[in-house]
């Protein structure tokens, strides 16, 4: 059987029971942005991990190495973000081909230390080492969160707000820009480096777990349709997104009516934006929105609300439901 | 400037400093087999990583994918032993290119649960992707040990013991045999076996940690004389090691005999024999020699001893130095 006929949670979904029996009481497994794992009465770690394959996640002459070196470790940060961890520190595996030199690899690790430092997270330990063709790199991130308070993905309720921290389908933009040669642009330059240089809302991630009454919590890597979703299945509820509330930058709207791009598809399933997505109580969602306007000077956006149901994403288009052709992301499809 | 001339080694101290300045008192970072990060009063928390590549570190026909699977978490839990930790969970991540079928990665999985389930590690998170030739596979363990009772590779002191757990050499015989098709044999199988599916030494890393007179410890992973070597130059120490006191298998001997192979060569530079190889008191040895064959039925050879001096290893043989052509493994040396 091929793999793209099942994808990579179908693959998940065959080996994850055999574990179970594995996994203790105090400890969360797969199926989350990060493990959890209980360290003393006052914290728990959390662990996460990403491999970044050339030619499938990147292009190794459209990105620099210092910017690969920051997306490598922020894809990382932005799932303890997405629980609203601290990053402990950090470890990185590189496998490298003969054609890749010294002065590539002293830029990548350049950038994977700005970000290292902007966040105070050293790194920690690795592996490096051969590879025929292409480089892989993998980083694994030990974080912590204070005891219990650690943001999942099965905590959404009906009635919940769906907020989001920042515009959607940036990176797709960023992305279609280098794979179709599209000029050079303000807007352009400002969506390739949402693309190539994204930032992990640690920040943001820590103070909105801060408050009891933020529910569910995801980072969007694989585009809102596909994250969404996993809130909904794990919290065994639906939702209502209403697609006029989606944010979109101006840059994308200029540039993608210039180009004839379906914006909304972008937004809703083109991934890599690192912002987080998350489920509030109605009630003190107003509040919420002032407190994070005034310290992180964006806004928190509502774009829809939990309800009962079987998971699903219920598109709302002017109040009418509307049929979206959006899947989630198939890794192995092609 | 080429990755080559410089090592894995030469590669890491680069951009070791860059961190220097963000790890935290508490934590132990680069340059050991794992790093050590305080947990709380009572344990330290322990994490290693490795990463394999098709190609470089394995062969798809060669190896059985639940040998591979195996084989990916011992080499991780070997470091673990090393430090005289326990695991308390792994992170996999897998790149797979289209031609791997789900049954190929089933059976992968049934060796990486295998080796879970004896060292009752559960599998808690990880990451799956494409790849577009390569298998490229990523584990991290997570261990922990009694408070500040990490073995590392900076204790060793003159006049300690250098002893190791187990034959030298067995694995470098499978690897030969692997590549030069040498007809079926029982010794043949035997070799293959220690290459194709190592064990983790955990209980033996677990009971010489136990005992405050093992010093430094280290698996061996790219042969002693490039691992003893790690010791010698975080200690500040040199050794003599007795090439005639040097274990090697019945089997090893038999095949090296019939084939004409270097097995001092094989035993000092061949790796991936993941025993370990620790120092410790003269005036225990015996006690601990007597212990350990109680315990697990196997013996430890004392192979040499520690001295002052500037990091060095000076090999012995029939009591009057010699010279070794052996140099440390350079992974970027082709």
């Amino acid at each position: 059987m091929k793999l793209s006929e099942i994808g990579e949670f179908g693959f998940i979904e065959r080996f994850k029971p055999l574990f179970t029996s594995l996994v203790k009481c105090s400890q969360v497994g797969i199926g989350d942005d990060c493990a959890v794992i209980s360290s003393n009465d006052a914290e728990d770690w959390l662990v996460t991990t990403d491999l970044l394959m050339e030619d499938i996640h990147f292009i190794r002459n459209a990105i620099t190495p210092d910017q690969l070196g920051y997306k490598s470790l922020a894809v990382n940060l932005s799932d303890i973000a997405a629980m609203g961890g601290t990053p402990v520190g950090s470890f990185l595996s590189i496998a490298i081909p003969p054609a890749v030199d010294v002065e590539y690899l002293d830029s990548f690790m350049k950038g994977y230390h700005e970000l290292s430092a902007k966040y105070n997270t050293p790194l920690l330990g690795g592996d490096t080492t051969r590879s025929i063709k292409h480089i892989a790199i993998n980083v694994c991130v030990l974080g912590k969160s204070l005891k219990g308070m650690a943001r999942r993905r099965n905590m959404a309720k009906p009635g919940d707000a769906v907020c989001v921290t920042g515009n959607l389908g940036d990176s797709a933009g960023g992305l279609h820009i280098l794979l179709n040669n599209i000029p050079d642009s303000d807007s352009g330059r400002f969506l390739l480096q949402r693309h190539l240089k994204p930032e992990p809302k640690l920040n943001e991630g820590s103070f909105l777990s801060g408050n009891p009454d933020v529910h569910a919590m995801i980072d969007i890597s694989d585009g809102i349709a596909s994250d969404l979703k996993h809130i909904l299945t794990s919290s065994g509820v639906a939702a209502q997104i209403n697609i006029d509330w989606l944010p979109l930058s101006e840059q994308l709207k200029n540039i993608g009516g210039q180009q004839g791009w379906n914006t909304i598809e972008m937004a809703l399933g083109g991934g890599e934006d690192y912002e987080l997505l998350f489920t509030v109580s109605q009630g003190i969602l107003a509040d919420i929105q002032k407190e994070f306007l005034v310290k992180f000077n964006t806004p928190v956006i509502h774009i829809g609300n939990i309800i009962e149901g079987t998971p699903k994403i219920h598109w709302l288009k002017d109040a009418i439901e509307v049929e979206m052709p959006i899947e989630g992301f198939n890794h192995f499809r092609i």
